[in-house]
């Protein structure tokens, strides 16, 4: 029995499609001059190959997974198909009578690792792209069979080291029931597609592929973070139960899609889902989320060589304000920096990037990102009903200058005729203690709260839950935290505000009672979390858990707070 | 006019003294066999120099900075002394011809660069101390005078691009005035010690070495941060009778040296004083402290290649104690980590190491450390009035934890026999967000707390104050970090403990009368802070800072409060 790290809840089993692809030597001789031209013909025709293989790579990525991914592969085959390129390697074959395979190599690989060395992120990740194109190319040269996600036929749990964006593009949906992978956490690429194609996912096993060979029978349960390899006929019969047990408790959850987030005694929640682009609507409308809380803007950002305009941004907004029909979609501004790099924007490179220069400290900075943010969410809104929402507000004068500049891009949209919601409302992200400090004050500038736990719990506690040193410290459970998220509620409502959660905690089903204790008006999380989120708050009292929250915020650890809810849970809950 | 940051406050005038070292080529021809002879004599008599020097800067470096320093320097010694060095660098000469200069420099930079290529920070930093080694060797073979700060005569003012310990090691204090440097902040090695010395520095100024020369006449006004080249007769005027001013209103200061800090109506107020070493036990005594509100023990830790043992670090607190002959002395365990690194600690390497492993999760995870440093601080405990202070708790079960731990220690002494202050008391920085939300908790565990207003405003306001992309954020008069340094007061008294400051803030004298308001108990800073803010407590009423402290609290930005403060001083007070 294996574990790791839940990355996408679920239970499958199927054969093991063991992703490791065969090791290669260079031929380093020098070779005779008689095998000039058949050399030359072996690079040719391995190009030739090798774009056919990325053009099918780029259709699929467009298919799974949209356009930006698309983006990704067609740059890859510009560099494939380089005219300099070719020069060089052939020139390489016929004078210094290097082998295809060397050749290709030796000079792929002094390109990736010139651009390695300079001091820019963006071109050192181009790096990356010339070694993953070197080594396609090499195989192809030596024909090699390289691994082709999209040829399996069977269902299969694909284990792998860590899988790259190229060969999750190609992953043929019908036949893969699950992942397992040697590294990686909650965020890592893998994790997030798990999620978002609602497979089953457990990452960071540290040695699965070691573990297993193909066709070996593998179930994974994570739902209780546990792996199995060749199970028992005992073993699979009771995971086959748990899987069809579990089908049916999500079946059940999904009756819940259309039924309100109401309390037994009357208290109405909004439920709603977190989103990263359009695709990601289907998953929370399915799942019955009453509105978007939370869109991350940044993916439009990513993967490109600059800033999306403001005509882009008003499609992809507008886009989902048509999919989410007339549903509420609050719009984050841009929240880039921290851990999440432009390499485009040339950000600085800083000691403690949590610290530092990210979300509107950039668009503030640099008003050219705010206008066209906002100038495309003010346009956006004559189709939909959209909210903005500003991240990492420190002082009321921050709040106060971002709606100057609102209403100044307010004024030209009028004079250029142009429609929008001229009430669209605000709000703001509480997620640094200062901006809880003054919760007051800032209610009376806005329109909604909504609290981030992640960077509020890390600021408090002065702990980054990325530092694996440490990471047993970061509990968003910790009485400082909950009171923090106490002050937020209570100002909010004094100025008639409502207060709204997206940060991680508000899809934690453990800490679901105590939020609604605490008075939170809203809950956005992934879609998958919906519905189960949705049948806890149906099934308890506000009454009850308001008694058990107060008590929650007299406690001095947070092991008491857990197990307090735990308590309350087994007493009085039937959730 | 010229400025930059001041580093130590103080006005002075004097000749320029240019640091700056004439450069040098190496012979890099092959010598005649005749020569070989000569060359080996040049080395082994460059190195008898080198090692003389070197001899004299370690005794001038114990006299002036104590053992630590001096350190350093035999550190240097040992590495000239080398008998494999000058081995392979008299083969060098002999065998391959190369002059001595450059038979030096090839052997000692071979050894730096490759130590400089090892991901180790400690081996990396003794490639600068070789490099410094072979620049002094290669000096005295070329006959290059090295510029001696031990030669000057006359009145100077430093100005450098920046000082090195070298360099400090071998100042004659008789005739510097002051230091003006192109590079560093206020942490700098030449901010602290001009600040040690209580000299007037600017520092930071970008290029004042390449706006002298030797002999211009410079005047540095470090009160209104004002550097002036070659002044006019008037303007020499102005700033000797300014310098008369300042020194008249220092000596009127230290009348205030042996009265307490008490306002008109009678509150009286602890002034302690910030020290690193016991060396700056004479400043603060001199300045009138009433005993040590921080004495940071990190430098014990530092330019060492292992930790101090029990018994040396029981010495230096020992030393401490008897030093301040009974007035309290508050020891901070060892606060490393977050910006400040120990080499042979082998800290991890961290992305935002300010939210990372640090202070006492690294006391608490490095059990040897917390014992050594907890026994040592005890068995001090018998020669003076200590108090036991840990960094960075951000929970109750911390604080319990590191109790349970005292207490175990205790005993052990006890059962060997060994005296010390059974009833130590022990407090905790203020210094997380978190720490702030559960004052009322900590106040149940602990004897007393103190605000570090540096860490507490830079987790509060998400601001790295390094980061110079976003430090114009940075501001402890914020709102935000009013009402913590407030709530955590109250919290304090309703436990009858008492809450002290010993970040920035507390020296700070635009802050002085909203912390006495906000009902502050204690203020430590660094000694030359301590006369100026005693004055400012003596003249004025704690029942009308009281009042004015209470209205801050109501203000929503960071300007309503500085002009609050501004118009009561001009209102008001008689500071």
């Amino acid at each position: 029995m294996k574990s790791g790290i839940i990355a996408s809840p679920g239970v499958c089993f199927g054969k093991v499609f063991l992703l490791e692809d065969a090791q290669y030597e260079l031929n380093k001789s020098i070779i005779s001059d008689n095998d000039i031209v058949h050399e030359k013909q072996k690079f040719l025709s391995a190009k030739k190959t090798t774009l056919e293989q990325l053009e099918k790579i780029k259709y699929k990525a467009l298919q799974t997974f949209g356009e930006e991914k698309e983006a990704i592969f067609e740059g890859h085959i510009l560099l494939v198909d380089d005219e300099e390129l070719e020069t060089e390697i052939i020139e390489l074959i016929s004078n210094k009578k290097l082998s295809a395979d060397f050749a290709t190599y030796s000079i792929m690989e002094e390109q990736a690792s010139s651009l390695e060395q300079l001091d820019d992120e963006y071109l050192k990740e181009r790096a990356t792209d010339l070694r993953d194109i070197s080594d396609r190319l090499i195989r192809n040269i030596l024909n090699i069979p390289i691994l082709s996600l999209d040829e399996i036929d069977e269902e299969v749990v694909i284990v792998a080291n860590d899988l790259t964006p190229s060969q999750t593009a190609q992953i043929n949906l019908n036949f893969v029931v699950g992942f397992i992978t040697d590294v990686g956490g909650k965020t890592s690429h893998t994790s997030i597609m798990a999620r978002s194609l609602e497979l089953p996912a457990i990452v960071g096993t540290t040695d699965i592929t070691s573990c297993v060979k193909n066709n070996d029978i593998i179930t994974i349960d994570a739902i209780n973070n546990e792996i199995i390899i060749n199970p028992s006929k005992e073993e699979l019969h009771k995971i086959k139960s748990f899987k069809n047990e579990y089908i049916l408790e999500q079946k059940e959850l999904s009756k819940l899609k259309d039924l309100p987030a109401v309390t037994l005694d009357g208290k109405f929640i909004e439920v709603m889902g977190n989103i990263g682009t359009v695709k990601d609507c289907n998953s929370i409308l399915k799942n019955g989320a009453d509105g978007v809380g939370l869109y991350r803007t940044e993916f439009l950002f990513m993967d490109r060589d600059s800033l999306p305009s403001e005509d882009e941004q008003f499609q992809a907004y507008k886009e989902v304000a048509e999919k989410m029909d007339g549903a509420p979609i609050i719009i984050r501004t841009l929240d880039i920096g921290g851990d999440k790099d432009l390499p485009h924007l040339d950000l600085p490179k800083e000691m403690n990037p949590f610290l530092g220069y990210r979300a509107i400290r950039i668009s503030l900075d640099r008003k050219e990102i705010l206008k066209a943010q906002l100038k495309a969410i003010l346009r956006a809104s004559a189709f939909g009903k959209l909210l903005i929402m500003f991240p990492m507000i420190i002082s009321v004068e921050e709040i106060r200058l971002l709606k100057r500049e609102l209403e100044k891009f307010k004024i030209e949209l009028k004079n250029d005729g142009i429609n929008f919601d001229q009430n669209i409302q605000i709000g703001i992200m509480i997620e640094t203690p200062a901006s809880v400090a003054i919760a007051d004050h800032l209610a009376k500038e806005v329109n909604f709260f909504s609290i981030g736990t992640n960077d509020l719990t890390q600021y408090t506690l002065a702990v980054d839950r990325g530092n694996e040193y440490i990471s047993n410290m970061y509990n968003p459970l910790s009485p400082s935290v909950i009171r923090m998220i106490k002050q937020v509620i209570d100002a909010s409502h004094n100025e008639n505000i409502w207060t709204g959660m997206c940060g991680e905690l508000a899809g934690d089903e453990q800490a679901t009672l105590l939020l609604l204790g605490l008075g939170l008006d809203e809950f956005s999380m992934s879609g998958i979390s919906i519905p189960k989120i949705k049948k806890i708050i149906r099934n308890n009292n506000y009454s009850d858990v308001k008694v058990m929250a107060e008590k929650a915020l007299t406690l001095s650890t947070s092991k008491e707070i857990e197990d307090l809810i735990e308590s309350f849970i087994s007493e009085k809950s039937i959730c």
